[in-house]
């Protein structure tokens, strides 16, 4: 471990966990002891079991939920297990509590078998209002959000996926304002294959964004590929890739108008930013280092550069899970991801494409428009 | 729902909840949010990954300890289900935070399979640095902490079990002081072979408590019951009951020092009591009546007559908890604790059985009794 003094802060930030549970009931007295604990609490449980409902009012459940993972694709590192990967839990947790006042609990599930993770978190979703999903890796994060949401009548909301496609649509809708371009006249080029890329590619189709063409390590993902598949990717091949196009990632820069990273640093060269459409939009978002840096993106002609630090989806979830919490709706839906991210864009200054993720009014504004955004739908 | 302004209090005690998670750090500029998340907590992350003991440093399982239940034996309500638990998980969490500033955070686990119970828990065993289980009705609850207890390598302590049998046994030691009986004199009759009972009969039989008679609804266990009984009952049947004998309830006060409730309410009469030894000492413990009431036990001749509210688990399992994570235990053995029935013996006033557990100094004396007694066994 290389010490500095910035190290130093940051380790001393996660000194014995960046977070705590508090009670909220002061115990001075015996008479305080007896109302949040035995004799009185008894009251509570009643009204409970007679009337289910009312656990979102007489526990925390409103302003519960767990951020579970198993630790098999943490930031940059990939599968680190589940222990590693607690700190990034309790960030997460942190940020939920700090912006808006949601207790959100590191659940860490030791299995890398799907069905197992998914079994328990249907056991024990009775101790939540909702569930984030957090840096568990594709394919199997597709197939456990798949099955909790079919099961359970609670949110269940994978962030690496929903959270960032929110914020790249909100940065899409800023830049399509600022460069005059149109969704339906744009095409655009995405690196990675992952879960991101998945759910970034749909939103972005659903936006209405003309064309989309993807690629992972073995190339662009199109119809009648079969290295390297599997059936989330063949559904992303058949949405996407309008002209079914095979060439090089080189050559899959032309006639684009927006690329999208989410794979590893320095994968696109000036090179390749140079073969787009008329000022391009580029989002190189892998981390902590961009596929190309964003001076660079723009010495090769990008009307539009942003990166990691930018387009970052704690500017999402807090106002997404706040929403759905006080809508207390059963899923979080394609509408309510739309309405944040133009909630988002909206409230982006004029010259940015984002808001200020540590202004709370944001993340008030986000809750409001997904609360109205889940009546709505 | 019966309203007075009591009623009123204890529900304004559990609106939204009584506990909730907090930021220790505070994210004020977008400097503390690099520290908490990402790009920073990258490297907290990699030290975890590097050397794994390194997670009670650089996370909070140093303080988190899950709360957990499957609902199905719940103050005196017996089986309620997991919600209508809730609000007794969260008052247990809020005592921990208040009293020795532990992190409990309630696990409700759907289900009355022990098995399936258990493998929710190993799964998610690394989110935290110890397990209190609570609520879990006998005999489900011996087979889950047995098999917990032989898997995991952190503490797991089931305290209606053993919070009960250390403060029971806290209250005998002070009770002997005061009548100057000695434990190798006294027999005890216990009603009720429930989770408690299990544990009281052990812990007094391990303090040197002569023998005891436990008796539930079917009559008394003994070498050749076949009736109503399971290997847990077998055991206690083999370890408990010296002269074997099978007389009826009433009968069995006779020749004893010590009765323990932990059945009922009203399940002793005075006529009962008067059949015990001299200067007898009476623990009607059922919730929230007792199976006799102090008054009654001490006009029958009672020389030591105290309730469920004066020997309340929480005078236990907060500085049991508090010593074991300190002391980075593996587990809570024998040792611990009777170490903290000593500790809160010696603390009680003279003119107590126990100390006052709104006094955070005694749950201090109790973990720093565990911690020494875990370095020493």
């Amino acid at each position: 471990m290389k010490i500095n003094s910035e190290t130093e802060k940051i380790f001393k930030t996660h000194d014995r966990g960046s977070i705590e549970i508090v009670s909220r009931a002061q115990i001075k007295e015996i008479i305080d002891l007896r109302r949040v604990y035995t004799p009185g609490v008894a009251l509570v449980c009643e009204e409970i079991k007679d009337n289910p409902q009312s656990a979102w009012e007489w526990t925390g459940i409103c302003d519960r939920i767990a951020i579970a993972t198993n630790g098999t694709a943490v930031l940059g590192f990939g599968d680190i297990g589940v222990k590693a990967s607690l700190p990034v839990m309790e960030g997460k947790a942190s940020i939920l509590a700090e912006f808006v006042g949601i207790s959100g609990f590191p659940i860490l599930i030791d299995t890398k078998d799907p069905d197992a993770f998914v079994d328990v978190m249907l056991k024990i979703a009775p101790s939540f209002g909702a569930i984030q999903l957090e840096d568990v890796a594709a394919p199997a994060c597709f197939e456990i959000e798949e099955k909790l949401k079919a099961k359970l009548d609670i949110p269940v909301f994978h962030d690496d996926q929903h959270g960032t496609a929110t914020v790249v649509l909100a940065a899409t809708m800023s830049a399509m304002k600022k460069t005059g371009k149109k969704p339906q006249d744009c095409s655009a080029l995405v690196l990675g294959a992952g879960a991101a890329s998945s759910a970034v590619s749909q939103i972005l189709l659903g936006f209405g964004i003309s064309d989309i063409v993807i690629y992972d390590s073995k190339g662009p993902l199109y119809r009648g590929r079969t290295e390297n598949m599997n059936r989330y990717k063949q559904h992303l091949a058949e949405i996407t890739n309008k002209k079914n196009q095979n060439c090089s990632f080189a050559e899959a820069f032309a006639g684009k108008d927006i690329f999208i990273g989410l794979s590893r640093p320095n994968m696109v060269s000036k090179d390749m930013i140079l073969k787009m459409n008329k000022n391009p939009i580029v989002f190189p978002l892998s981390n902590p280092v961009g596929e190309i840096s964003k001076e660079e993106a723009i010495q090769a002609g990008a009307s539009i550069a942003a990166d990691g630090r930018d387009i970052n989806n704690a500017l999402a979830y807090p106002g997404i899970f706040r929403g759905a919490l006080d809508a207390r709706a059963t899923d979080i839906n394609l509408e309510m991801k739309l309405a944040a991210a133009k909630a988002l864009a909206d409230s982006a200054p004029d010259n940015e494409l984002l808001p200020d993720m540590l202004d709370k009014n944001i993340h008030k504004k986000v809750a409001q428009a997904v609360v109205k955004a889940w009546q709505n739908s």
